[in-house]
């Protein structure tokens, strides 16, 4: 089976991680990578690591997308999927970016710019963080995929609050993220000069994943769910560390909540649930999630940590998963659960 | 005035870092290093950086320290200190090790290998977190200096405590170092092809800086205080930020917070509070530590940020800046406040 | 076809990559696993980025090397493979150590230290240097790869001296490699606070790597290769980037240098030449080595530069492709062209 | 004596380094710091690591630069001087940038965008090389700081060529730089997602220090130097490393070469010349150069190795150098031998 894929924002690291999976997979065939400010360019000149696999392939304009392919992936600006949205005639739309997140138009007013231009067809989108709510996915035809953060944190924290052993209100999440996260755009902030060397936070109180991770975990939990997310940026390519700060309910040590969350995951290709600290570099390239969890008796808190590839589970590679789940091919199909290490 | 300086110690990194900080101070002059395995090497075939400012320093033994220096700065590893403190002949002592931190040596004894083999000794110390404990430490003529992640933490939310604005009680220290914190024995953990590209945690529930935090602040507040504190290792040489979180007392916005720590600090040569998110790379090389506060309304925690350079005021810049006091030299004297950026 | 694969040295970093490697070869499958000082080990435990490949395989040891498996790989220190590879019973046997790299065992006791236990072997072996001499690989039972800068260099260089635009003597090899190439063992050299923030270089004169670039260069020209090299050591994980000077024969301009390393390559499924200067992250976790020729007309300079992965293309990834040839299997099977960037 | 200074550029890594010697300096004092683009704003909002130094200096115009101080720096863009040295009204005026390197426009004009818009000043400016021209720099009045890598070159190479020990012709400069070098726009080639975990080269064959390193090794040696050199990029934020290249005249083995190149730095300050191979970080922070040579008796070439940061010897410092000599302060005065390690 042949699925012809279409890439818009494929000059950015998203859109050429998307085409770098597509390479490698069996069944997907990249056809066409939009990059409106690249329109003529090869795709190899921009992305030399690509060139092998594309010797071909140049970038064209959004505007010129061949309609009917059978999947499409939209790595955009956050705002630049509803506008194409709309008029697309495609199989599989599977949007990477934040406009098809929220099933309610006012949250995504809330965090982001608005009014939203597509508001009726939120209700078509699956929010697609797959070992949460795989079920949806399968044979979706609109997916939206979530936050690389809110990837890494949701998982990590959704089965101690689903299994009840731990508090929904009073979460803290402490985050630290590779730079790739901030995008392609060249700024101070994601200088190497800036940022080598260097540890520091972003975003305080108020960044655009903290709504998602809430509204993911109320709608798997079941019951709302609260919590401060604290995003750093520190002097790596790509990966997430996730350190997740929980109220208990109960008295379950250390060795009952590792069961519970290796319990939840144990049939998930791409969980990795162990007592070693995750650390985000076994994960490089990879589908995989690193996690662990501890009860500090002293204090009384639980600690959960989870570790990802920003640019994969926390976006590429989860749309892959995906669009498998959507196209009816094995889930795991063109992905690996090996970091590139060291 | 020349002070003539030992230090043990000095092939290690802290080590190295005092003797660096002697070179460029006005007053001290290093005359004796010692380093048990590297006696009879020069020191600037082990530290190229120092050759040019030490072209006949030798390293010697510990057991050939030159009685009556003037001062005497003990780099040594923990337990190291204990043994040679009782008969050493110097005017001043400042001990960069764990062995006298702490006055009960029942609290030594349950974090580190025991029993204290110089616990008559323990209240002769004073410990030199200098804004905290000034005090104390002028013609002080023993002193041991905090653990690095003691410092950044301490010093980041000690104003808060000691002002009642915050629970001295489940506060949580999320901290992000730099590899030099781990010294310089090579292990497999601290190994370029580990670190670089990772995001690690380590020492989860127990490390032994937690109880160190608990005691200075408990005895700079005069209630106890207890933390969570997690450790965890990021791509850098340098640097220690810690992010903070406490539950509040009152409803006291950011702005006021960011009053009283900066009034807390306003005189202070080391301490720079600003609204800005404080950045590690911002202090290497100084004796600065850079800080923040934020309250979030939404969930209500508090959260304050410090940053400061792990081997500098987390180690051998405080070390000095003790040393300056209880010898009545200029406090600043041979320390910068500037880092070396980028 | 399942090929029953064996790892010798899988402990480390080349050892790790044959693991990664094998989890994702349609054919090979890795069934055991040795490391002498990691016996009984499960290898997730000191590979986590391999913990979900193979929850099961746990470290043997080599004198336990089942016998008959159809292919062994060999990563072993140099010097370890003269001992077990005489005795050994496998289909085809892949050493990635020195031992059998020369044709000539006193070539080899010059430069490492001897005397060879196994010199009536050495004739068995062939040197895999695939795109040099991918006609006596087809086949082939016993396989020595070439070091990691010797594939860096010989392709760059090779068409210019096989088409005779440049003279085989007065060669300079100035190269770069990231610090694995340096191997697992812990040592200050390969310390991340040695070896970040900095650039140096090692093994001036004498890098055991230069007689094995001339040894093949010379076997694949026919004519004495002689060239002075000299290995750098950049704060990079991987790559290896090859910046070499040759002083060219005739008149020809970049262009026309261009389309012979082009042509003397192009239906190579490895190897990218491009007018682009190539950068090492590009080939990153791929099997690809990335190409450019100048002449300057100035000075009279030929530069040729060449980058690839030194635990792929220059180890591993080599490896496999050799096996693959060895095997009768597609040449390409298991082997990625692209790079995981950024 | 207190020396009123002006910085013109001053928003930049340069200008920010000039900021930073001068607080450290016991005669300078920064009195004016312009950013065209920054009026206005605090200089501790744009360098945080210089708000403690600087709590009250704000951004000011290049128009509005105060008359008569005693030295003026200018840290701007290639091109920016000629337009406001000729009606600069200042004591000691040093340039950072290449306005006025060469005393013939035509060669400036030859490799930079032109008609030179000040050639009569071009004799008015002596060539900061400080180590190769000191006697020129006292009591200069306007002096031209060479570029980073032309100091790390030229002083790597030049008592070689002074002492007839090799060829100045056919010469071979392989650099690898820091991020730094390629100054604070940002841009793709600096982001850290570009250059982390790479190694590339850029400007083959003619990067515009070339000309710089000939010229000023002619002008020193008193025949005509010819080089090719040969830029690259690394993943560090400070130091070049010069790897050079020389075809030797007579047969002297490295002892020799090492005690030439050690006499004749003998009585300098920031030179130090050992058989050690020297590595950037030892110059982290400091103004000192680090270097050795070998003679390859094999391939007969001579390797001469030199490293140094570039922002200080290969600009900030080399210009706070010379600056102290057009003073008649201490050569040394503000400015360390000792790098920031580790």
């Amino acid at each position: 089976m042949t699925v012809h894929v279409g890439i818009l924002g494929a000059s950015g690291y998203v859109g050429a991680e998307l085409l770098r999976l597509c390479a490698g997979h069996p069944d997907l065939e990249a056809v066409y990578a939009a990059a409106s400010s690249r329109v003529g360019v090869p795709v190899g000149q921009i992305h030399p690591h690509l060139a092998p696999a594309y010797p071909d392939l140049v970038f064209g304009s959004i505007d010129d997308l061949p309609p009917g392919l059978d999947l499409v992936f939209l790595a955009l600006p956050h705002g630049g999927s509803q506008d194409v949205v709309p008029s697309m005639d495609a199989g599989v739309v599977v949007d990477l970016g934040a406009d098809f997140r929220f099933a309610d138009a006012s949250v995504y007013e809330t965090w982001y710019p608005g009014p939203h231009r597509a508001p009726h067809l939120l209700d078509n989108f699956v929010f697609g963080l797959v070992e949460l709510f795989r079920d949806q996915l399968i044979d979706a035809t609109a997916i939206s995929v979530p936050g690389c953060y809110v990837t890494a944190a949701a998982l990590t924290i959704a089965p101690l609050l689903k299994e009840g052993l731990a508090s929904p209100q009073g979460i803290v999440v402490d985050a630290y993220s590779g730079v790739t996260g901030a995008g392609g755009e060249p700024k101070t902030e994601t200088m190497f000069a800036t940022v080598a060397e260097s540890l520091t936070a972003y975003g305080l109180l108020d960044h655009r994943h903290t709504p998602e991770m809430e509204a993911a975990l109320t709608a798997y939990v079941g019951e709302p769910v609260s919590l401060l997310f604290t995003p750093h940026l520190a002097p790596t390519n790509r990966g997430i560390l996730a350190t997740c700060y929980l109220r208990p309910v109960g008295d379950h040590p250390t060795e009952e909540l590792l069961e519970v969350m290796a319990g939840a995951y144990k049939t998930e290709p791409f969980i990795e649930v162990s007592e070693r600290i995750p650390a985000t570099k076994a994960t490089l390239g990879s589908n995989s999630v690193h996690m662990t969890v501890r009860r500090d008796l002293r204090t009384g808190w639980i600690m959960a940590l989870g570790a990802l590839d920003n640019l994969m589970k926390g976006a590429a590679g989860q749309a892959v998963q995906c669009a498998n789940l959507a196209l009816g091919l094995a889930e795991t199909a063109g992905l690996t659960v090996t970091g590139v290490y060291p």
